[in-house]
């Protein structure tokens, strides 16, 4: 067991970061260089040929997403594991208007639990953003890029890629492909006897399964590992007999308690759902998110997701995008699934989404930066005056739709700790304050 | 020894197909199923959630460059490596003009060595053909894609990667930025004690080094086995201490003979030139590849390369690309450095290479269906009356450029063997008399 953790470690720590695992971890550690200290480019990492040993980011040994390395590795993803495309396919780019506002970066807001007062342009070191972007009535008003990525680049999504398995998911319930109160189990019969069996779609697109799932990371048997191990894309270390890939993975978690009460974020719902989509339409998650979403939003350029050894993609974290293409996404979301004058699916769907899920289930999970909210088929909603929802993912990412504003933010991020709540304190409040300044402006 | 070889075989099977170094035991194979027979799509490989395990291809047990799981392979190796993108960038789409002449499938063509005529279409099934491209007078005239091609897909290059390698060089080399008649120690010193080291760039571009290279696969210590351990992007096995990555590898080949006598193909000088182009440009293959030639020919996708452990490209095969973008590579090569419009480099860097090689060089290695020809700066130049010459890859892999008759053939496929020996039978006779036939024709 310890060679076999041993092994598979620098693995396991990439899936655990992409899908967010990582948070307690990561929150345990201390002080960071700080955005510009720890800029890749400043830090020349895997420059020159070769790069010099203590330059190189590689697997296994030197754990390639931790920090400060990591803030190259989320612009680098493919390059460390194989990965499959989501194809835009080779239909004419469609580009964004622009109408940039300098005024933006002299917004100032209060961090959540603080009392001084914060610019805008001072909360992009401030959370070791990578890249912004602010859509405002369709328009690109805001688009700045720093660390590893520039506008022609692509960047881990980690959980945001939840939201987009969960769109497809909707958007599969509203035609009429998928059953959401359907059980599992008569989905995908080979979940029949895991906790996900008996649960019902529509419980494992609000992530509220429950799972007797530990994610205590200083118990070599806790499940996160067999996760890890079952979902590495490297070949499985001599004498490992676990399950191999996300669905063998899945088909052994047990329930502990009653499904449908209390939400519990847990990245294996995500996979779960995956799965049922897959069966649902006969395509993979990224072959799905091409064919729905991607080769018809007008994309730039092609995504991709990561994959374990079976080429399954990770459809809760394994997706990397270009930011524009994201704002994209954000665009259907604020806009009812429409997008540069066409329909991609019907505007039920994100009415869906934007209603909510179950807050009573959501509080109990204790989400402080994020009182009131709930989930809703894995996209987060703040329930707030301007009916403001979003995906999310760890180290910062984010895609921040506020209908009230016709705005859409999006970030690209590599924070050094992986929970949102540390992020939150200077970016909920700064999009709220970008909000009102267009609303005001535009009065 | 045996354990480490045990383990990365699979990986190693797949560089050395790549590189086409396994061409020898591949000729030791018996029948194979035909095209159709071995059709991807029939026998169902990667399909269902999750795939049958008799239909699954990954690594390693499964060996996913094997016949016939190598027809699915080729076109999906970025789901079982790591890649770095050869990228496009986000300018407008150019889009080929279409002149499409039904006539040319009935186009005939004797065999090298045989007696029986064979018209065009049969030839494609003959060869494994997975995509195939006439392009003359600068239109398409014949596109038809087979088994895992489609025309949004990508295929691999196989050792194609090679000549765009070699036009990388000759462009830096006409451009004053890189001196071919500079020994290679004195462009990386690392390499003064190896073979390269007293070669001259020009000698590396020519592969006309004098190499003590064993190819000899039933030799446990042959030296394409340290090459293959030491390319392979997996983590190193445990007790592995031999060098890691390309450029490591090459520091340890030893020189027998005297360079620029023979022509000897080896994928390593490709290695060798694809450092000497990094460190004259300060870029990678990839890198340099996307911004010379990728992003400014109108490409309709990015490619990518897979890379070693420490993120370098494979220069000598790493390539997979859509077929129309490798047409554009063969407009370019035709039309002295411009496509559409464009001028992408001088004139001089195609003259140089269209004048060919040392032919006495080349005629010690043997090549029987490639007699009179010779290469030069890695493209395989026929000497005959049109002026024609090639880049080529092992399973049948070409861009094949007619000058004379302003036409030039993109072959992908995934032949069971790996050498072109057996492929050029009925594959450059039919380029010829598809050359002849629209030259007659246009009259």
């Amino acid at each position: 067991m310890k060679s076999l953790l041993r092994h598979s470690l620098p693995v396991l720590a990439g899936i655990l970061v992409l899908s967010g695992l990582f948070a307690q971890t990561s929150a345990l550690a201390g002080s960071y260089l700080n955005a510009a200290q720890s800029d890749p480019r400043a830090l020349g990492w895997m420059t020159g040929f070769p790069p010099p040993p203590e330059r190189l980011i590689m697997q296994p040994e030197s754990d390639f997403f931790s920090f400060p390395k990591l803030r190259w590795t989320v612009c680098h993803i493919r390059e460390l594991m194989p990965t499959k495309r989501v194809y835009r396919g080779i239909t004419p780019l469609t580009s964004f208007e622009y109408a940039l506002d300098a005024g933006i970066d002299a917004v100032t807001f209060t961090p959540l639990g603080g009392e001084k007062p914060m610019t805008w342009k001072e909360s992009l070191s401030v959370n070791y953003t990578d890249g912004i972007l602010i859509l405002h009535k369709g328009r690109v008003v805001y688009e700045k890029y720093f660390g590893c990525l520039d506008g022609m680049g692509k960047h881990a999504a980690m959980s945001m890629t939840k939201s987009l398995t969960g769109l497809l998911a909707e958007i599969l319930v509203v035609e009429g492909q998928l059953d959401e109160t359907a059980k599992v189990s008569s989905i995908i019969p080979e979940l029949k006897d895991s906790a996900f069996g008996s649960a019902s779609v529509r419980q494992v697109m609000d992530m509220t399964t429950a799972l007797d799932y530990s994610e205590d990371y200083s118990d070599p048997e806790a499940d996160i590992w067999h996760y890890s191990k079952a979902a590495s894309p490297l070949p499985k270390p001599v004498g490992y007999e676990g399950p191999d890939g996300y669905f063998e993975y899945l088909q052994t978690l047990r329930q502990d308690g009653v499904h449908g009460e209390v939400f519990a974020y847990r990245t294996v719902n995500s996979d779960a759902l995956g799965w049922i989509i897959s069966r649902a339409s006969g395509r993979d998650t990224a072959h799905l998110l091409s064919e729905r979403i991607w080769s018809r939003m007008g994309a730039e350029q092609d995504g991709y997701m990561t994959v374990d050894a079976k080429g399954t993609p990770f459809a809760g974290g394994g997706l990397s995008a270009g930011m524009r293409d994201m704002g994209r996404i954000g665009l259907l979301m604020l806009n009812g699934g429409k997008i540069h004058g066409q329909r991609l699916f019907p505007e039920e769907v994100t009415k869906k989404i934007r209603a909510g899920g179950d807050r009573k289930a959501f509080a109990e999970a204790g989400y402080k930066t994020l009182e009131g909210g709930s989930y809703r088929s894995m996209w987060w909603v703040f329930h707030n005056g301007h009916g403001a929802f979003a995906a999310r993912g760890v180290h910062g990412q984010t895609i921040y739709v506020d209908p009230a504003a016709d705005m859409v933010i999006v970030r690209f991020a590599s924070f050094p700790k992986a929970e949102n709540a540390q992020i939150d304190s200077t970016s909920l409040p700064a999009y709220q304050a970008v909000a009102a300044y267009l609303m005001k402006r535009d009065k």
